[in-house]
This record gives C-alpha cells, structure tokens and sequence, in this order.
C-alpha cells in the first residue's frame, strides 16, 4: 500500500524551490503587485509571488529578480487566491473529465477530487490506470475516490468491483478516499463485505466519503462508527449541522441537482469554530450548469452573497479541501512548496477569475484557455455501450402481459421516485408513459409505466442513466423502437422520436455516457431537449439528472435495474426482468 | 513504508461500536447527564457519551440501555471534554516518559506526540522498538517524531542516525513526523544529508517538525519550501504571525523554559481564521513545572485567562493537533469511532478534570490516578551513562595550559549563553566558575570558564546535559572531582559537592537522563537544589534547563560539545577537545 503523501513535491523540486526563496536563482513566473489572500492566516497581504518547477518557491515583499526568461505578471490592483478545489465531483456528466478541465480550469478551479464510478465500469485492467493517471497530470489536477460498489446494480458488478481490483488502485497515491458509499443502509447494516471494503480504505490510510440523504443524528453515529469520513447530502443547515457535530466533514453542496447553498450558508456565518471542516462542491454539475454559472467561483461567489464571510468562502473551496484529503502542503494555499494553482481576481467579491495559472503554468486568460488539454482517447479507452449488432422493434414495447393495474415509477422532482400502481388497458391513461429498461445486446427487458415524466411522449431513450441499460420510455412503441435502435446506432445517447422519425438526438458515443463536444455544445443540446419535452409536459428543473438517476438504486424509491423495477426500500423487484434470449 | 493511517480502529472495533451504537449490545461505559464540548461544531451540547472496546461508540440523546456490567459514570452538571494533546512533548525531562504519562493523565492529557531523542541516543536495535511500542500502548498513547540529527553533535551520531536506522523507525505507524530539526541553518543552507532525511520524511507522509527560533518571515519562505509543516519557537505574536502565513502549522509555547502565552494569545483573539491551524504546547516542561502548574490543563487555562475564546482553547489542545497529525479520526473530539479519551470537568473554565477517561478507561479520579501504569524497565533498556570505572581526580579541572585569557562560556538567561573572553591567573575572577565538559569514559576533557551561572560554588556535576557526557562546572577543583565522582559512581545525576563533601544529589541512573522517582519527588529535589544553588548567586528562572542545554548547540551562541566549546554561529570549536588517553 503506498504511503498516503502530504505534498507530492520531490528533493530535486525542494532545491530548486529554496534557491529562488533564498535569492540564488530567478524564478520562472514572477507575480507582482498584487494583493495576497492567505488562507492559513485570513488576511489579504502585499507581496509577490516567485514560482519555479510548477511550484510556489517564495511568497514575500523582497523584490526578487526576475531573469530575462521570467514570465512577469502584473497583479497591480489585483487579488491573487489559491486555485479553488471540488472536492466531489462526478465529471462525467455528459462532457468528458478533460473537457470539464478545460472549463472548470478558466473558472479558477485547479484541482478535483472526482468520482472513478464511470471509469470502473468502462474500463478494464491497465486501461483504468492509464485513464486515471492522465487525469491525474492534467494541469487541473484530478485525485479521486474509489467506489466500492455500483451506482446502480449491475450483472458485472463482481467482476467490475473485485476486492483484487480495489485493492490494485487502492495502492494509488491519487485515489484519496474511498466511497462514496451510497448504499449506505447496507453499512448501516453492517454488510459484511461493505464494512470491509470500508475497513480497507481505513487501513489503507484513506477518508472514507459518505453519502448520507436524509439520515438522522442518531443513525449518523453508526455510520461514522463504521468509518464515515464526510458527507454532502445535507440540504438544510440543522442536517448539516447533524453531520459537523458527528464528526464528518461537511460538504455543502450547490449545483444543478440541488442549489442548497442558501438553506446551507447559516452554518458558516456563526461562530468561528464552523469553518475549518466545511467545503462546498456542486457535486457533479449538469453541463448546463457550469455552460451557465461557471463552477467553484460560482459556488464562492453564492456563498458570500448568503452572508459567509468571504475569507472564510474561499477558505471552504481551498485549504479545506486540501486539508481534508491530507494534503495540504500540496494545495489549497499560496504558500512555499504548494503546487503553484492560483487565480488573479479583479476583486475579492469576484472569484471568477482574470487569469489561472495550475501547476506553474498560466493556464487562462479571461474567458480563454491558455492551457493545452489534449482530448483524451476515451474511444480507445471505454468499452462500447452497445457491442452487438441487433435493432430493437416496436414489440418489446408492448404491454402484453402486463398485468393491470401494474406498479409504476411517478416522478415527483427531477430525482426522487415513488411508486403508483397503474391501470392501463387498450389506451394508457394521460400522462403515462411506457417505460423499460432494455441489456444494450438484447438479452433482457424490464417493462413498466412511468408518470410524473411527460404528459404525452413518442419515445426517448437514454443511455444515460447510470450505467445500467438503455432506458427507453414513451406513448408509442414504434417510435420507442426508432429512439432506442438509432441510440444503440450512435453506441450510446439520448435519442427522441416523434411519428417514426428521430426527432432529436445527442450522440454519447465515449461509454453511451459521454460526448466528445464542449461543454457548451452540450448545454445547448440539452437545452433544446428540455424545450422539446418541456413543450410535452416536463415540468421538472433537470432533465439531465432525471435521466441519469432512473437507474441510480439507492435514490428513494422506485428505479430501474437489471433485476427488475426495484423497491429501494425493501430492497426487492416489484417487477422482474424478462430475459429474452 | 506503512500506510499513514487516519484511525487505528479495526474491522472488529467498527463492528463492536456499531453494535452499540444500533442499540443491539450494551455499551462497557455509559457517561450520562453531562453536557459534551463538540469541538467540531464548537458547542456545548447535552447527550450521554456510550464507550466500548477503548473506543466512542454513540453521542447523543437516545438513552442507551446499561447492561449489569456496564460502568455507568454520572456527569450531572459536568462538562465533557475530548482528553488533551500535546503535539511537541520532550518526555525525559529527567521524569521518565511512564512518569510522565501517570502525572499528565491526572491531569487530562491523554495523548502525546513526543521526541526521540532520548531513545535514539540512549537504545540499539530491537530495543528502540520495544520502548517505543511500551509507551504507545499506554492508556496516555505516546506518538512520535523522528529526530533526523541529534540534539547536541555527538561521536557516535552516524551510528545513532544513520540511514538505516531512521528508515526503520520511520515505517512505524506511531511515528507521525520527523524532526524536529534543530540544525535548521543546515537546512536552510541546503545540506544534502538534512535535505535527504526531510524528503524522506515527505515521502513517507509524515509531518516535518519544525525548530525556528528567530527566523524572520523571508527566511520561513526557504524553510516552508524545504518541506517544514510547523514551528513552535514563535516567542511573540508577530513572530507566531509570520509562521501561520508561511503555511506553517503553529505551536504556541508555555512551559518552563518559555511561558510565552500572554505574548502569543493576540494571535488567537482576533478573526476566524487562525485558530485552525494554531495548538499549544509546553515543549517538554520541567518536573517542577508539571509538578505546580499541570500540563495541557494549564495551558488551556492560561489561554483563556488571556483572552483567547474557551472553545478555541480546547480546540487548539484537541482538534487541531489531532489534525495536525492525521489523526483527526482517532483523537481530538467526542464523535463515534474515536479513542475513549476524555475528560470531565467541573466548569468549562476549569480544564483540571475530575476525572479522566483514557482508551476507554477510567484513567484518573479526582488527583488519583486509576490506571495501572508500570513502570517500564529502562535500566534493563537504556545503555549505562558511565560504563567504565573510573575516577575523575582534581587535576582534570586544573587551569594548568589554558591561556588568559581564555574564551568563557556567559549565561544571559536560562538558556541563551554568549561568548566572553575573561582572564585567569592564579585566581578566578569573582562570578567566574570553571567548566569542564568530560566524558563518561575519561577519555576526553573540554576545559573552559563560565560566567553568569552562580558567584560561587564549590562543584557541581550534572549528566543531563543533552547527552554530550558529563558537565561539571564550580571554583573548587577538588570539589568538581567529588562531584564529578559521585556522578559516575551512581550511573548519571546532578551532585553538588563543597568543603569535600557531597552536599546534593539528584541521581539519574536511566541513562544519565532520568530517574526512576515520581515527579513530585524530583521536582522537590530540583527545588532544593535551585534554592542552594541561588544562594550562590544563580538568577535565571529554571535551572533545570540550564543543566539541560549546556550541550544543545543548537542554540545561541556558545555550547559544549565533544569537539570542543562552540561556536554555533560560526560552526566551529572556540577551544578543542583535549584527548586523555
């Protein structure tokens, strides 16, 4: 098991770094003029900032001398912050990790410590690795967490989450964290394999991220008992309050599933003793919102607005971060040694900021970046959605044989399901849809109904949806039929057909979960879908994340999995698969 | 390397506290009615404290069923608190750690992150190991920093620090940082050895232990850079200032040697920021100090008399240094999963506790100490102070060859000496003693004069002197050879002789550090020491600590040492060493 480091720097980085502190070498960035925000002390100080071998090498007021190959900026009338960090990302939410670097990087944020869950079930044996690791040398730095079971339940879940497997990556001095547990009444249980996967992250020297909607105070000591490091899942400042005073981190979570930072933010503007185990994270954001609002900058600049003292705002998206996943003498500060992430800002009260620079590199300039991010070879890397060849017709549509009235899946926000028994005859009633879950070869169906969707719908598949199938749900079997052949056609995406032809489609060729385009190429797809079906009666406030939670089986309470529609709750199919060859 | 872990608990432990915690087996100690200072949320709050297996298994306000064998503690109008840390504990101030350990508990410090140097020096081989896991396993658990050097120049310091040995002893999971490094001019200049053991130290995960006295802020930027992670020299709040905006970690010092807290609070009084990354330590305090004043007790008392906010103070003894050393999952606050280790007190204003609970036992009632604690075997342990017989005659001390005049050694406080040069001829000049470093074998004498010390006094011999043999300073050379005898007669001790006679002993036959008595005992022989030798003219504060550096060169300006009397600045020898035979 490798040693969990606290800075990653080196002996040949040490001394280059102490011969430009001490005035013997010129630096290769120089920062001048500006106005520090240090983080360890909450003051804003006068001073420069000398970098050298993508590390801070001198932070002070001696002038020092820059060579003739020395970048200088000049920070007159400017803020330098340390680089923001996400410490809970999920970013493969339809854009690629790289693509979210790209974008993240020009709103400030420099490092992620991220979600492996696609890479575990997309890639296999030295392929996961390869991926990891050019993540892990981006500019944007990425660390991660490694799941210790699948979002939604899988056939492959032994292979895809083997204790050798775990272990392999475990040894990673990037992986960082293990979790987040989702499933966690299975530890609360003591699920004995859970409990040990958990065990070998303690031991292992790793925090363990939890993942705790809606758990109660009480219920909460078990979990940390069992390990639990930290939690995001409070959506009111008494849960969050229930977390901190159980001894978890907190992460205070804003992005497009849920903007809480308003109900959240009366737990950091009390007294002084909050701040340092508080972080805040959009907690893998659709691409809509970071095309719209940004990312981490967004997050510092709502919770100023909701009254955080700013020192402390930026304290919660820097040091803390770094302080929690054990390195912070690697991040989260402008001081000697760190890796050299910060952000010049116009003004304290701006946090999206003017310039970047990540790892000693000037990484944006303005709304540019500067930083050269190779797309990385994701169709190399990913296992296809859809491998074999087989076009699905309108007949796996049907409802022959479903009995009526049949349990189905009603809506009630963009994420939570409840189960409703339906009745349904010749013709379904109004405002329901049918809906199945289909194996990307073919082998097998669930079928079931769904409302709360749309009123009225042809048919829309997605292969999106958390990894466990293609999704298919409409009023028409033929153009179900059309929307899931052409999806399985582009190897993975969100397809939508009206009168026997694709009306709309966003092609998620890497894995069928993500799109090789930009961000905001994206959001604008994304955003003429959610007019389509908006027009068609969607009335909640993400469709991304609707999609991709019809397989997440540990959101209360009714989801879509190979085994059948599954009851969260009782942990049971309501309706089982059919297997069809 | 072994893995740095967050928490020491066991798969087995987290099943045992999650047991309890469900309500499914009965906790071994209940602490009920009390009010718990949560120093993660910073709040006092009522609940009752469930323990099992040495560890918190629930907080809360469920009431928790006792089991006929469960030890329920009443805590009624009680404030309970998260047991003490020292994160920078020298523990040999002539006490022996097990000493220490018994008196500290009492008073609620129940962990402590401590020196090696004494070990390092003083065992071989497996026998390091032993002594180090004996006091890691004590109710007061012992962490521990490597020191990379020693703490004054020694022959045989490539034996006791060579690279073998620290790589041994770095792999240990209770060693949490390495340092600290006292030769920090070495450091600073780049010294490839010091340089390569603290990267080594980074590489391994582990903090790096700072030892920065004086050193202005331009001067930290080298030092942070070379990899530092705290300092604990800072002796005013600008000095503690420069060190927090460095990206150090500070230590705030109150002990007998320094007892600098009213000079230090400023730091702690004013915005949110600081207290984070601030702890307290008395930095290896006297008998005498422990013995009047307490330990963490005191100093969390000191804090808040000084203005420093009472939750801050407590975090600053608990949270933070448990932070400090990845170890905020296993020490530092009341949570579940965390050691059993607290306290409880009558008043929050009163950290004295009533009684203390340490690995999840009752440690200590009242001023009674409850927990067994052997006393561990370091005479079978520790290598003899003088293994050779022999005996020192006046002669040894004669000024016959020393040239007038000659460099002389001047206390200006307890512990800072300068160079003097002072003229002797067939008598000493009032105020002047002779001093005389020799070893414990007669093999070698560094002979000089002293001033500053005491008017008068016939001989005084002491081994505790930061292991660079046997100092022995005084007027009388006939006086000096008595002392010197006794001294090595009784294996290592402080002794004064005058008129031919033994008139004062202190015998220290652990090796030359320690005794094997009580505190109060040696605190009350220090005392009637420091009473005769005031008599005779000694002025400073603690003379305990001017025995101790009279070999620590690496503090200002002037110390003894086997090469000779140095100069520390300089870095060489004022008067060589004289070989004997």
């Amino acid at each position: 098991m490798g040693a969990v480091k606290r800075t990653l720097r080196t002996l040949d980085d040490v001394r280059a770094l102490m011969a430009v502190a001490r005035g013997e070498a010129p630096p290769e960035i120089l920062v001048t003029g500006g106005r520090i925000l240090n983080v360890y002390s909450g003051e804003l100080l006068p001073g420069l900032v000398a970098i050298a071998r993508g590390r801070i090498a001198y932070v002070g007021e001696r002038p020092l001398k820059p060579a003739p190959s020395t970048t200088v900026i000049d920070a007159r009338d400017r803020i330098l912050a340390p680089g923001y960090i996400d410490p809970h990302a999920h970013p493969f939410a339809m854009y690629t990790p790289d693509e979210l670097a790209r974008v993240a990087l020009v709103h400030g944020t420099t490092a992620i410590a991220a979600d492996t869950f696609m890479l575990l079930n997309s890639t296999r044996g030295e392929t996961t690795h390869e991926a990891l690791t050019a993540l892990s040398t981006l500019p944007l730095r990425y660390f991660w967490w490694l799941r210790l079971h699948n979002q939604g339940h899988s056939q492959d879940e032994a292979a895809t989450f083997s204790d050798e497997r775990l272990a392999d990556l475990l040894a990673r001095e990037d992986v960082r964290a293990v979790g987040e547990v989702t499933r966690w009444p299975a530890l609360y249980a003591g699920d004995p394999t859970t409990l040990a996967r958990v065990a070998r992250g303690i031991e292992a020297g790793r925090r363990v991220e939890g993942h705790f909607p809606g758990v109660s105070a009480d219920r909460l000591q078990v979990l940390t008992a069992a390990g639990a490091s930290s939690d995001h899942e409070a959506i009111t400042a008494d849960q969050a309050m229930a977390r901190l005073r159980a001894g978890l981190y907190v992460m205070l979570r804003h992005g497009s599933l849920r903007a809480d930072l308003p109900a959240l933010a009366p737990i950091a503007t009390g007294a002084r003793a909050f701040s340092g185990r508080l972080m805040m994270t959009p907690d893998g954001p659709s691409p809509g919102f970071v095309h719209h609002h940004g990312y981490m900058d967004h997050l510092i600049e709502v919770a100023m607005r909701e009254g955080i003292d700013a020192t402390a705002a930026y304290q919660m998206a820097t040091i803390n971060p770094a302080t929690y996943y054990g390195l912070d003498e690697e991040l989260g500060g402008i001081a000697p040694g760190r890796r050299a992430d910060l952000v010049v800002l116009n003004r304290l009260d701006q946090p999206r900021p003017e310039i970047v620079i990540a790892g000693g590199q000037v990484a944006a300039l303005g709304n540019r970046l500067v930083a050269g991010i190779q797309s990385l070879p994701w169709d190399r890397w990913l296992r296809p959605f859809a491998p074999d060849a087989w076009r699905p017709d309108a007949s796996l549509f049907s409802l022959d044989g479903v009995p009526s009235p049949t349990p189905a899946m009603h809506l009630e926000n963009a994420a939570i399901a409840v189960r409703k028994d339906i009745a349904h005859g010749g013709d379904l009633p109004e405002g329901v849809l049918r809906l199945a879950l289909i194996s990307p070869s073919g082998r097998w169906r669930v079928r079931a109904l769904l409302s709360g969707f749309a009123d009225d719908l042809g048919g829309l598949a997605t292969s999106y949806a958390s990894g466990v199938g293609l999704v298919v749900l409409g009023r028409s079997p033929q153009d179900m039929a059309v929307a899931a052949t052409r999806a399985l056609d582009l190897g993975g995406g969100v397809v939508l057909a009206e009168n026997g032809a694709v009306r709309f489609e966003l092609p998620l060729p890497l894995g069928g979960t993500m799109s090789p385009k930009p961000i905001a190429a994206i959001s604008a797809d994304l955003d003429r879908l959610t007019s389509i079906v908006r027009a068609r009666g969607y009335r909640h406030h993400d469709l991304h994340y609707t999609l991709l939670f019809f397989g997440f089986d540990s959101l209360p309470y009714v989801r879509l999995t190979y085994r059948g529609l599954w009851d969260v709750v009782a942990g049971r199919e309501i309706i089982p698969r059919e297997d069809l060859r």
